[in-house]
């Protein structure tokens, strides 16, 4: 394609930072910008605090590294939730994809990466130390992992594993089989094979 | 889907902002904010300043109503273009979608909008009082109706065609190569290059 010509500076600077944006292309970063052109003048006002607020006040919380307003977030913070099962997970997005489930009620733990020797990412990169210091105090009774099914995934779970080994605390990993709703035929072999490896007793429910 | 709880506010606030935008969902939205999180405050800062700074400092061209840093666009500006043919087009999108093309070397005139009395929006609504202006003034040979081929650019075409009617000057109207009900602005370079160049007088039919 030829090389877009903008009739205004201001016009083509906008877009190419709405383009530095993942998965968005010039095309849709131009059509964003004109739409917020049309837009309130306090309505981008808006926009562009809330980003630049999120950025220079978010903080991390303390114990679990989740994003958090407060220095300890409000899971951790919640009286009622299991303080002795602690759930280990890659990012905030995956913290909020297993609140969803509404079936966990323990605390969490952001690594915030996992191990990636292709990546650079080594152990020290990303928040186990921190992990192994929270078991050691003693109060956690079960650490479940719940990384990605990838072989960063697997070389993380086992990393922290050998490293947890120490303390007799229980380390469990989510179970991994065919996804519920979806057709056998189309289950890929690994996880059909592991599927049957590591089935369970039918039980009426 | 369960509604996401997210474990701060400042977070949901930018997700919100972010899931305003035409096309982008809640979950595409999150994943935005938190890639921004990732990145540098300087990256961050300089985002939301092209946002603000496009949306407080933007000019519109005195005499094209195209998009602009000066009083006077580019495009109105330079010398080397043909004053006396005027392409007239629904938005800023279409004036770079025809410039792309390399086959239009006159002026532009933005409307703004089309007719469509669905949407409340009337020929006093759009700038169409300006281009009869404009060719009042007589430098102006040929009116060139780039409209897209809707119900909306028809009603259009056939409004401007009555009011330059007194002028005695040339209304043309691209050629239909573009398919019918499609929007200008993703029509390909060729196809709107050519029905530029293969554009027809303008009749009552």
């Amino acid at each position: 394609m030829i090389q877009q010509q903008y009739p205004s500076q201001l016009l083509e600077k906008a877009v190419a930072e709405f383009s530095k944006l993942p998965g968005i292309g010039r095309k849709t970063a131009l059509r964003l910008v004109l739409w917020m052109l049309r837009q309130e003048d306090s309505d981008v006002e808006q926009f562009s605090e809330a980003i630049s607020k999120l950025k220079h006040e978010v903080k991390y919380c303390s114990v679990c590294h989740n994003i958090s307003d407060a220095d300890v977030c409000p899971i951790c913070a919640d009286h009622r939730r299991d303080k002795a099962t602690v759930c280990v997970v890659e990012n905030i997005q995956d913290v909020m994809a297993v609140e969803n489930t509404q079936q966990f009620h323990g605390l969490y733990h952001v690594l915030g990466g996992v191990i990636s020797p292709m990546d650079g990412i080594g152990p020290g990169d990303i928040e186990i130390d921190s992990l192994i210091r929270r078991v050691a105090e003693g109060e956690v009774k079960e650490v479940i992992l719940a990384l990605s099914p990838t072989m960063e995934g697997d070389t993380t779970n086992f990393y922290i594993y050998r490293k947890l080994a120490a303390f007799g605390v229980k380390v469990s990993v989510i179970a991994r089989g065919v996804s519920v709703g979806n057709e056998l035929e189309y289950t890929d072999e690994v996880t059909l094979g592991r599927s049957i490896m590591n089935r369970t007793l039918f039980e009426e429910r």
